[in-house]
Parts: structure tokens; sequence; C-alpha cells
């Protein structure tokens, strides 16, 4: 049961002008349903991307990035249902030959196609199954299949993640129309996250590329289920520049700044979904770290507070046990840290004032927050003025029930 | 269910020369059961400690760091129950009222008597109650208290923890004897690990404190249930002298060294009976990463295996999925990682040889080595020659259930 996640509406997505997806059923998965998607990227789009940091990168990724190295890409193949991750030589042949399949069909060098996949780690990748697939997702290339794609990408997803946002530069309407799944920061063996926003904006390469690190800094990487974090990941921010206003060259400028503030709502609403969506997940949890000396520091304490199993079992029992979060504080590994000077917060509620239980406090206050199905948790260190925020949800039975049962 | 532990026999545990212990009920836990435990140290005993990391660090470990510091420990002065932490000043003031009644009584200073508290946390001691019971625990100190002790400091434990041992140095039979509680590396309610291990063996402060520093990195320093650190964790190393052998005065001599092999022994029996009692533990795993350039980045992949709840959750469903260790490996953060260049094994099965599935693996092998109930996983980094090993237990229903019932 995804937290306050209601299901995906198809009318509230947004066609890109230069943006077309085409979906097919190619069998990859034991069920019937889509598991492939081709998104056609119109000459002249420009594309940015971020992968996993994890070095056990998937075949896909490896061949995406050195793709991307040589030239510009005009076709994005999705599979879901296989990882093809775990796979060596054998994995990247098999999906430079779905490419290759591409390119043929398409007229375009292989290497102006990228290939991603999520599913089971390990598997041989069925290639033949998706290249049989290409002709369909070619043939059905069109501008509305967002709602479709956001579908066909899922893997153990309970809810379709996309959404639209228009903005206005020079008095040019601009569509952003973003995609992902994901439901767990990872699952390697679902090889978790990923995402595709696309934008009519006219916008140079270096300006994209800084919007895209910077949206996802303050999103899918602020994010976390369990800590794990996947063989597959990634997240790729196009724009094709056909909407007609001037090229924007300046990420300081205005206009660089209603363009990111856009993908940044996005990227950070789908990293949303993801953990409302999130394994077992009964709690949408915010951890917001002040008066940190840096930002660095304050995600530090986010995230041991974010990862700590006794937290995140207190959270799903809504048991406002602040020693628990205190304890995380204490072995964030912060250097010449007072915990005296530590006060926290459960919603409005202090809990830990000066690192002692809040004068005020009853465990009745504290109850009534932790028994909200959207929990912040703040945690002020009293040693500077920096701050960061993290969110994640909380550990339940479920967590173990899917991860322990995933493949038998 | 404790993995392979069985339970505490009385017979096994030899009295210490120089220590006596008391033990009383002092009515602090719920139950009708002993909770409070005074250990006498004869003169001239010396005693080594090692104290939580913890920012935040209960009131008993404040006040035993500083009045070790400031004398020649007399006392130990134990309770269950009730952690003592989080209740700022007037915590401290009770950890201090403790130790004079003990003072008091026995006509020592109040700064030669160490205070330990383990049990709930945020909740104040109830001092009257441990007064009222000093008496008790002064009047029945004996030398062959240790099988009692070791029930008394028990918290959520399910098996006491205790373990004796003899070496002989210059001819003089020495007899050394540890006891401890923990049933989680954490959980900051119960306050975690006390171990207390003394000998009779006329050892110099220098030696007894590169002993049980070294003993300790080797044993409690390598154990992890949940990644979580505790208040209250102290391990106390006690060298009564009574022995009649020359002392003991270089960490490299062939006698100090026959003595750390005892001490080291006993730290890592306890240490691996804390894990095999962890919270809702089905497995005791070994995690033994190779072949890296130093001790620290084995110890990095280890650790990151370790608490991996992906992993954890997969050694509880008996899933050999080599996937999730790959992964997680491959996140740990070491620099330049080739993760071409790694192999893994579940006990002498390979399962990933230079980064790819091993060619001879089978899932039936994998399978066949995963429902046994104790494991070890070796990686073999392919960088160097450095090895470092940790122990840890799976991830079950149970830990969840225990951890989010706890309070409820």
């Amino acid at each position: 049961m995804p937290v306050n996640l209601p299901p995906l509406k198809q009318d509230g997505l947004l066609v890109i002008n230069g943006i077309k997806l085409g979906i097919a059923n190619a069998g990859i998965k034991k069920e019937n349903h889509p598991d492939l998607v081709l998104i056609e990227l119109a000459g002249g789009t420009i594309t940015s991307a971020v992968y996993t940091q994890n070095a056990f990168c998937a075949a896909p990724v490896t061949v995406a990035k050195q793709h991307q190295a040589q030239a510009t890409p005009r076709y994005l193949l999705i599979n879901s249902g296989n990882a093809n991750a775990g796979r060596g030589e054998a994995g990247l042949e098999a999906s430079v030959s779905c490419c290759q399949a591409v390119a043929d069909l398409t007229h375009v060098k292989k290497n102006k196609v990228l290939p991603f996949s999520t599913g089971v780690i390990g598997q041989p990748l069925p290639v033949d199954k998706i290249k049989q697939a290409i002709p369909n997702v070619v043939n059905n290339l069109s501008a509305d299949n967002w709602f479709a794609a956001a579908h066909a990408i899922m893997t153990t997803d309970t809810v379709a993640k996309a959404v639209s946002k228009q903005i206005e530069i020079d008095g040019v309407i601009i569509t952003v129309t973003g995609m992902a799944k994901g439901s767990g920061m990872i699952r390697p063996d679902m090889a978790t996250m990923l995402a595709y926003i696309a934008t009519d904006a006219a916008v140079e390469q270096t300006v994209l590329d800084e919007i895209l690190t910077d949206a996802v800094a303050q999103s899918f990487n602020r994010i976390t289920v369990d800590g794990d974090t996947s063989t597959n990941d990634s997240c790729l921010l196009m724009a094709t520049g056909k909407a007609p206003h001037s090229l924007i060259t300046d990420f300081g400028s205005n206009e660089a700044q209603i363009l990111y503030q856009a993908v940044a709502e996005i990227t950070q609403q789908l990293a949303h979904a993801i953990i409302r969506d999130g394994e077992g997940a009964t709690k949408f949890v915010e951890i917001t770290v002040k008066q940190g000396v840096d930002t660095e520091e304050c995600r530090q304490v986010a995230y041991t507070i974010a990862h700590s199993p006794l937290v995140k079992t207190a959270l799903f029992a809504s048991d406002p046990n602040w020693g628990r979060i205190l304890a995380a504080v204490g072995r964030a590994g912060i250097e010449d840290f007072d915990l005296s000077n530590v006060t926290i917060y459960l919603d409005n509620v202090c809990i830990v004032e000066q690192g002692e239980p809040a004068v005020n406090y009853t465990e009745e206050k504290g109850q009534q927050v932790m028994e909200k199905d959207e929990i912040t948790i703040t945690v002020e260190l009293g040693r500077g003025k920096a701050e960061d925020t993290v969110w994640t949800c909380d550990f339940s039975y479920d967590y173990v029930k899917i991860n322990a049962e995933y493949r038998t």
C-alpha cells in the first residue's frame, strides 16, 4: 500500500514537442504486460544523464555511457523485467545488439541509441524477444504515450509515476514531463531507479547538465529506502528546443532558474513517489537536519537516522522513541560533537531539548505525531547555519517479506 | 531462538582470585529477577576499560570515565532494567549517588566505585530501590557468583553469556573469566553491550590496556546486528595480580601474548554469543574480505555487506542471491575499484568469479550452503594482501517484531 500516492491519471500528462514514445509487450516479464519502451528524440534534442555510482554497474549503463560520449542520442530503448546486470561480456554484447536492432530500423548509427534495463539481476537478457518487438515500438511511436510508458517501465512498483509542469519563459509556454520507476532506493534484483524527464525548452548542453545535476542532488540523491544503491540507476533529462524562445545559455539567468525550478519540482515529486511506493512502506518521513557546520554533516546525520533499523522499526510501530533518534544522531560520526546542543522535533512537537527530554514533552504528544502517515523529524545540531533534508520510509514486516520472498 | 548457543553451564566458570561478585533483586525490572551486581576488586587490582564511542553517552559511562581517571577502581556496580541514559544532569547525579552508597558501606572513596547501567533509555534511574539493595549485594559477595552475575546483567538476552579459560605462565596456572550481555549490537532501548573480564595475572597497566584494546578490536568491534551502536557499551578487563608469576611488563613478551590470546579468545567467544543471540537471528554469518589494499577497506566492504538489509533478508530466506552481495561490494565506496577482479564464496562454493557468475556455479550448490545456520561469506577483492573479518546475523520478521513492539 503506497503512502498517499493515488493512481496515475492520464489527463495530467502533457506531450513534449519533439518526443515520441513507443510501447510493446516483448514477453520479457512472466506476466502478460508491456515491458519495452522506445523514446524517440527529435533531431537537435540535447540530453544530460546521471548514472549509478555503484561499481557493480549493469551492462546497459556501461553501453549508454559509451554511446552518449560518442554521439548525440536519438533513441532510448528501455526494457523492464531483466536488468542485464552481472552477465559480463555477454551482457555488453546483448545491450549493443539491441541498440543495433533499433539503429537498423530507424536508420541511425547504433551509438545514437542508449539502452536501459531494469529487472532481475544475473539472468541473460532475452535479446531475441526484444529484437522481435522492436518493430512494434517503432511503429507505435506517439507523443501522447507517456502514461503507457510510465506503466511499461514498472517492475515491482505498485503505482505508475509521472508528472507534467508548465512554465513561461519569454512569454512562451514551456512543458516539462517526467516519469520514473523504482520501489526501493534499490532492490538489486530489480535494479531500481530509472527516470526520464523531457522538455521542449531550448537550452545549451552545459546549462542542461547543471540543471539535471542540481535537481538530482535535491531529489533522487536525497531519498533512501534501505541504503542500498542499484546497479542500473539512470536519470535522463532531454531538451528538444522546439519551444520558440531564445536559447538559454547561462545557468545563472532567470530563464534557466525558472526551468531548473520546474525540473527540480518534477524530480522531487518523482523521488517522493518512489519513497511513497517504497517496499513495505507505511509512512513517508522527511528528515531535516539544521544548524550544521556544513550541508555534508547535516546529510550525514540525516542519513544515519534514515538508515537506522531501530528508528525505522519505531516509525513502523508509531513509537515516539526519541532515544533511538538521539542515539542515531550520536553515532553519525560528527567530529567534536556536543550532544547537549541538540534539539529534536517530531513535526512541531519538541521531544529533545539541548540533549535532554524536552520539559513539556509527553508521550501522548509524541504518539499523536507518530500515528500520522507523513512525519517530519527535525534535528537542530546547534553548531552552524547549514541544513539538508532527506526522505525515507519506515521498515515493516512487509519489507522483510518482499525481500525475503522475492526470488522464491 | 539463539543460533547454536546452548544454555550457560555453571561448572565451566572458574573463580578469579581477588574478585568477588554480589547479586541482588532491587526490583528495577518489572519481572521478579536479579538486576543488581556488585563486583569487588581486591586491593592492587588494575583495570582497563573501553566505552561506547556514541556521542550520546549514558550518565554511568560519563561517571565511570571520570572516576576511573581519578582513582583505582575497587567496586563495579551494575544494574540492568534501566540504562540511565538521556536524563541529563539528573542522570549524572543518580549514578554518583549510587556510587556514594556503595562507598559508604565499603569504606572507600566514591570515585573508587564505577557505575554501569543497561535497560530502557530515558526513564529515571530508581535510585532508592538500588540503594536499598546495596547492603544485599555487599553481604553476598562471593568468588563463585559469576554464573548468577551473568544472569543478573541480562536484559533481552535469551541466554546468559560467560566463559573461562586457563593458561600457564612461568609454570603458574592463570585463570581468565568473562561475562557479557547484549542481544543486538545495539538496541538503544536496552543499551546493549556490557562485558567484564577478570584474570589473576600480574600485569602492568599499559600492557593490560593494550591487551584489552586489541582484543576488543578483534571481537566486540567486529560484530554487528543492525549497525546501531549503543549509549552504554562498556567493556572492562581487570587483573588482580594474585597469581605468583613475575609481573608482565612488555606487551611484546611471550607471557603477554599468551595472556592476550586467552583474553582475545574470551572476548571473541562472548562477541559471537551476542550475535548468536541477536534479535530475531536465525543464522550466524562470518564475512571475511581478503586481498584488500589495507584492513580498513576490507572492513569497509565487510560491514557494507553485513549492514545491507537486502543481503540480510536474503540470508534469512536462505536465498543464494549473489547479486545482492556483489551490489553491496560495489557500493562500499572503495576508490579505483575494479569489480571484475572480485571473487565471492559462500562457504567453499564459488558464486562470483572475476566479477561474473562463476562458471560451475549452480543455484542448487548455493542453496545447500544458504540453508545452513552458520555461513561464511568470503570476498576476494584482488587488490592486495590485507584481510579482515566481521560477524553478523540475518534480518528476520522477528527483528522487526522485537524492535517494533518493544515498548508497547
